[in-house]
């Protein structure tokens, strides 16, 4: 029931996935039935195999507290997506609905990796998409240690997902030289430094591009400002180019770039929600049938390659919350 | 002796820019004597009418704290550029350098506004040039109050140089709903709404783009992350396009505009240290001697216009201070 299209959109893209990977993927969509059934018939996909129908209960309105409308609407279709993830009854839940409801959904449901005290939202931009930057949103005020243990996430998500062997982790500053950033961001430094993890400083906003390490850590407040600015940068400059760049050469490759940068589904979009025991991938809101379908095939992708499994043994070796209180 | 190519760079610049408007400009080559003369003649401009040369001694070295770095070579090219401008024998001065130097210098010899606590920096970007965007690096730690106050600077700087009668301020957030924000966002919202000031509210990163209000306000730390990331992405895609859009047409039009939004002189160099008594302008380290002489005759504008004197009268009516302490 979540993004702008919905029922259509989700229900259209997951006809899409499961008829291009009918071996590989099973969808469940979960809605209020008869909304649901309604779209699967105007799509023309009312009994199509591998894609069944799970009830739900309430629309999320826009706007509201996530853990209030939660409790409100507790049937609600992202919540019951996790409640099929930690039952064992789904491998894992894709929502292109309201981005925090989905975290909330993800932590009640599902729960914490040991060790940590909030999930991060992980993004990749389309200029560097192996490369792991959070938080993108969900922890405005995290303190030093939790951005230590978002560190050590994304390091474990770009072991296991990106297959990096060594993966590198740098702090996303106001300048690269030690002493700078803000207070948080300061104190962040001086955890990162004790950690043990493999942790090679600060790096500033013009380095992002050259894409500096394999993860790249921040505050939500901040990640959220730079991910949405170059996302709003990117596609008011793809759309300077639409309809000029036609041709083949070059230029078609120089502007396919930039509408790569600039597509939503790469930059800007979470690719999961790092530190709850399970995997719940959320959305843009503007995704299309096809971004959409690209997201559930990733997804299976994942489960595939026992991402939260691996991410579990990848945390394992050196746990989160050993640093001191602060 | 500031920026990446000095004293060269910057010494042809004057000259570039003393010729275009003989009229309407004079300069002060401020620096140690020998080199800057030994730059004036490798430029053929020993003797130019309207270019003079102000002894200075000492160079900066990179890093280190500016305030120290003040104190151990006082008569350094930055500081004695704004003692000239606080002395009354310079209107204005203009410096490649380094940004937190040239900020000490500033605040130290001109002093604060009334009612200013910290001077901010300000930039535009060259997809909105018109927008004022502050803080952009000085105060990555500020009070709400203190962002009240670069709201105020912000509105009179819009309604002084760039003539808008009746401009507006926005906070960058998270989100647009009023309760979005880290802890400092949310606090700075509240006291913007009880200021009295012309404030509609919160804009995130993707609504920059779209030019969301004549005045935008964040912390120091957010705002220099966003706008090099911005800066770092817009130049990586002018990149890609160049060498392959030679040719006229809607093509060549988007690619300007590509290679405006990713010029570093448009986007990212401060237009202004703005809450210091008079006029100091930072540019960018790595400007070339066109966008150093652009730099020097929006100076002269900015001079002919009384921008400190308007900037101190925009002030006046409701000035800064008023609110109370946290």
């Amino acid at each position: 029931m979540g993004g702008d299209g919905a029922p259509d959109v989700p229900v259209a893209a997951a006809l899409e996935a499961v008829a291009a990977r009918p071996d590989a993927l099973r969808v469940m969509l979960v809605g209020e039935r008869r909304a649901v059934e309604a779209a699967l018939a105007r799509c023309g996909g009312v009994g199509t195999p591998g894609v069944a129908v799970c009830d739900a209960e309430g629309i999320l309105p826009e706007g509201g507290h996530p853990a209030t409308l939660m409790r409100r609407l507790p049937r609600n279709s992202i919540r019951q997506a996790a409640r099929l993830v930690a039952a064992g009854d789904a491998d894992a839940a894709v929502s292109m609905g309201h981005t925090g409801a989905c975290l909330v959904a993800a932590t009640w449901e599902m729960g914490l990796l040991p060790g940590v005290e909030r999930p991060a939202a992980a993004v990749t931009f389309g200029f560097a998409p192996d490369m792991t930057f959070l938080d993108a949103g969900p922890n405005p005020d995290p303190t030093p240690d939790q951005m230590v243990q978002f560190a050590r996430l994304g390091l474990a998500y770009a072991a296991t997902v990106f297959g990096i062997p060594t993966p590198r982790v740098a702090l996303l500053s106001n300048g690269r030289e030690p002493g700078k950033g803000n207070r948080l961001a300061q104190a962040a430094f001086r955890r990162l430094e004790a950690s043990g993890l493999p942790f090679i400083g600060n790096v500033e906003g013009l380095d992002l591009v050259h894409r500096p390490a394999d993860v790249v850590v921040t505050d939500g407040f901040t990640g959220n400002a730079v991910l949405k600015a170059v996302e709003g940068v990117a596609g008011h400059l793809a759309g300077l180019l639409t309809g000029v760049a036609g041709g083949g050469g070059d230029l078609a490759r120089a502007a396919a770039e930039i509408a790569r940068v600039a597509d939503t589904t790469q930059t800007g979009a979470p690719i999961a929600f790092l530190g709850v025991d399970g995997l719940f991938v959320p959305g843009h809101g503007r995704s299309d049938a096809a971004a959409i379908a690209r997201t559930l095939w990733r997804t299976a992708e994942m489960v595939r390659s026992g991402f939260v499994d691996r991410l579990r043994s990848g945390l394992a070796p050196a746990p989160c919350g050993e640093e001191a209180a602060p």
